[in-house]
């Protein structure tokens, strides 16, 4: 494992740190120093903890132990923890081992609207990493970065490369999402099975807010948001993975359909360039099939295998009364969720900031 | 029987005929003449033919033998049909029947567009019935008169309301649509189990016309469509019945949240003010719990038993960037079906249409 | 409520509670005193914390507010309480309650191994009551009685049917169980959405005993087991409400499949003949379909309408190799839950033990 | 492809035909000449009829044309056909090819009672490929190879290890069978959703006779049936991919239950000792957790990778009333469909038999 970097992963036993160990598996920059969660689960067996119905692990890691959270373990051994704690519990932790000098990547909301930390999508807005310097830690090497909520981040990618060649006006978005975004134990069964469940706490004011904040700039220490407007209805399904969402979208400019097309199909921005290894090589895949996306067939995309799950597709793109209309899948929990901060986390290692 | 008029259901076998079975058990003004089906389905019981899980039937109803479709007979005994045929094979039978006399009141979207033939929620436009007196067959007795799609009826009633009080502008609609909308066999469990099928043929096309064409008039022999603009997204979601619905509108006025809940909740029209057997007294139910309506909990809304759902649930009315957003929920084959024209019928029972 | 005897319910705002609930609404025998569940609950409405999807309770039943668990007011007020309270908390309570002088007739499986404590399914074994006169509380009104687990009651009234008749010397049986019966929040979604979960704990041993406990007999202060074998596999599928149960029979006898199947459907009981409000007036439903009994369409077989969900329905009686083979199916929180201890209490109520 | 045999695969559209696709990748024996399906598909692509979830094809075979079957100039150009034709229509195709010299390695039911026609697991029972000697075709080199119905294949390689180490008496078998074994459209989401079907159209009677003619012997021309018994009761659940099984066994010894558990680990059979490319080498897992096998987890058990889906996996080893239990889990339509078939074309290969 010489030269590579070590690497706690917070909340090993949940849906979103099951993702990072599968991501971290022969990983080209970083090495699993531990698994951590709670006291409840110390000293099991990965394997035992399994809740990804997509096992794709090697038996090594299977067998890898969970150990109890400890930050100053941690602090001493990694140069970075990916945290998947759930939100209400992340806030302090994180803050701790921000001053031990440790880099967070999180997948958890506590810090998403604090002053000097950025939300960031790769492909989005690294320029908004700057942040970070502006970060009281960052003195000692410690800081926060957050990957935006799963419903954000799967629409924010196409979001940008309209916004790039368009301009954005308005958001009309309505989410299908997926039970594994709830985290285990999460949604009972008795609630979801054929129903659809018109509320999901917190997400839509995190959708009107996360999108303006990314689609944004930093600059003079704070946070410019971007200005145009978002109307999010959020709602859960029973699916088990990936978030369909709606969009009608009012943009600046008015593209044919085709051109509109291309423009997301050509959407290149830095983790391409970079060739991180999480990147996928087409971040936005456009489906022409007139029933497309699925998430049973399509919640996987992206390439190479580095970059399962990391592609937004988007299909059905039409217009009506002058607004645009189409629909957008992601993985909620790779793209959305554990995929976000690992590819954060590459950029910052390519760029010398760990 | 006697007093009663004779009635035809069409396609008692499927989705929707079954529900016309069920609406018209015990009916004061209606007399189940036959029952009427494919040929491949003759002779079967009722009973043998379920397809409806909330078995809501009589032992003598589900002793009921099916018939053969059979044009000449139902002219002659039937001053009714209800047709719940595939809209694929309805347009032919319907119009047959129109000319042979009989008043069809149908649920197949085959003629809805036709030059006379009206799209009838008796909360919204009775007003259009004058329209079936510019039918050719008017003058025999006979006319066709539709219900809407189920999409658009279950938001008809509330945009009603909202155009009455405040003025409509612009309609952003994603629907999550249950399985029993495409009849039987309908969708493969292989395909929506676990899944979201963002494409419903032709249904977005309906939802933005036929929703104008109703909030409209009709005058001079033509319909005159409403001008506020419809932006739809259509799904189909694994839930048996009930259509959930995402609704963000932009209004001409601007009411508090607590007038426009208040505006619903008290929403009465024609089918109230006369007492049609299947009106529910409160035709939009205003939910307060956070997180409803919910289609396992409230698809049969609707208070008296003959109204068992009839009523439009509606619940998280918000506000955002200065639109307002809402959830809908209603039974998409009982007032988005079979309801709706049992509604049209029982109208023109009591205005002496028939 | 002059007349009316005041019962508790326990674990009111649970699956088996809310059933409880249902069924006490209107009772001639019994009056709802209170509602009580832990103190998290206290001073909800009962309908803030519905579980069952198909709601059927009054707009009165659902304005009820919850009380926190208050043993010493229960003894003053109550002379029953009905428990719904999970297994492994109901233990103490209802001894408590018992020895305060109250008749408890629980769903939970904390006493049912109990030296004198019965379990009674009162088509089959309503003289194992004798049992209730040998437990200490007896003498001062309190005492015990519980119904047998949901998998067991579902088969055990056709069993008796067969054990009087025929004979019984091995009964195989799988069950394909709902998730209602693992209480609530219970089965989280992740875990069996398109899923079978081949182990529900301690299940396959309860079927294994309390079937030769319930049809054996209770003499000199003691239970005597009935000598059949069980070979029970249990199992969650994803099904709401119903479990439904692979049997192969061995019988000492070897009827013709067309007089097993009468003797099913004709069999009636103490209760039948007794008139009791919650009984079904015929107990075992036989199905001629090829398909059935389905937990969508037969899981509230059970008439009058007191009796909803009470019945057994019994379907494709067929024999391979000497074997009889038949599927069964029942409706797990209503006859195999609440329901069983229901018609218990109104056995004790017509005979005078209360 | 120089050196590999052609293949033609037969109802390349349906959930079996596009198993042997998958499984006909890269294959080290076969080269698929052709995708043969009903005249509806011919010249679509064979991605765009994918029903496939776990869609592991390459984009080479996506883009792959579909032909109309044509059974001339498949003899002319295919050593060996694989059908996943729908039994009733597999009959009659299946011989002509075979008359024409073809060797045709079938999933379909149609011939598997025919006096030499053997039904194959090479696990089990590779001796009564002598049968297709005696079938009328085989002089011009055509036969049929059937495998097994799903059902019967997932349990058939444990059942043959305890018969050899134990001896065989009686077998009570309950399935839990997944919908893709149905086939495409297959079953309507209206019928299965949250339900169990307990009858799955002459399952039982195939599991009976089809086990027992496996588990014999092919001598003197005609088939000797083992004479143990087989109780099934078949059902229908909402799961996708895999078939679990409730098995309750009669043997003729009593091994311990660690000694069974190790009989069935280390069974091996001649496909292992012959390294054939789908075998798995480990062709029975034992599960020692307590709530496994499960099919969101278990499917695609077997490696190596080739193998995938191929190996049963045993959980929940008990022993009640001098019988032993156990759930078995297998894919049905790879191990119990296409995958059979492919493993027998692949033995036939070794073997010389093409």
């Amino acid at each position: 494992m010489s030269g590579k970097i070590n690497v706690a992963v917070l909340g090993a036993t949940g849906m979103i740190g099951q993702r990072f160990v599968e991501m971290l598996e022969d990983h080209p920059y970083f090495n699993i120093e531990g698994l951590y969660a709670s006291e409840r689960s110390e000293g099991k067996k990965f394997g035992d903890t399994l809740k990804v119905r997509d096992n794709p692990y090697k038996q090594e890691t299977l067998d890898m132990k969970i150990s109890k959270m400890d930050v100053d373990h941690i602090a001493k051994h990694c140069r970075i923890a990916f945290s998947g704690i759930p939100s209400d519990l992340a806030g302090p932790t994180e803050t701790e081992l921000a001053q031990k000098g440790v880099a967070v990547f999180t997948n958890a909301g506590s810090h998403r609207m604090d002053a000097h930390v950025p939300i960031i999508v790769p492909e989005v807005n690294v320029g908004q990493f700057d942040s970070i310097k502006d970060q009281d830690t960052y003195a000692n090497g410690g800081y926060i970065v957050t990957n935006a909520n799963c419903s954000s981040t799967g629409i924010v990618v196409p979001l940008k490369a309209m916004q790039d060649a368009y301009g954005l006006k308005q958001v009309f978005v309505s989410t299908y999402q997926a039970i594994s975004g709830a985290g285990y134990p999460g949604v009972p069964s008795l609630d979801i099975m054929g129903n659809v469940i018109p509320f999901i706490s917190h997400e839509e004011e995190k959708m009107e807010t996360e999108l303006c904040k990314m689609l944004g700039t930093y600059g003079n220490g704070k946070f410019n948001f971007a200005d145009f407007k978002v109307m999010a209805n959020c709602a859960r399904v029973p699916v088990i993975d990936g978030h369909t969402e709606s969009l009608v979208l009012d943009l600046e400019q008015q593209p044919s359909l085709e051109e509109l097309a291309k423009t997301l199909a050509d959407f290149r921005a830095e983790p391409q360039k970079m060739g991180l290894p999480s990147a996928p090589e087409q971040p936005i895949i456009v489906m022409t099939e007139q029933n497309r996306p699925q998430a049973i067939y399509d919640v996987f995309a992206g390439s190479p295998a580095r970059a399962r799950g990391m592609a937004s597709s988007v299909g059905r793109i039409r217009q009506s009364n002058g607004y645009y209309k189409m629909w957008v899948l992601s993985h909620n929990t790779l793209r959305g969720g554990a995929g976000g901060s690992m590819l954060n986390a590459e950029y910052a290692y390519k760029k010398g900031i760990l």
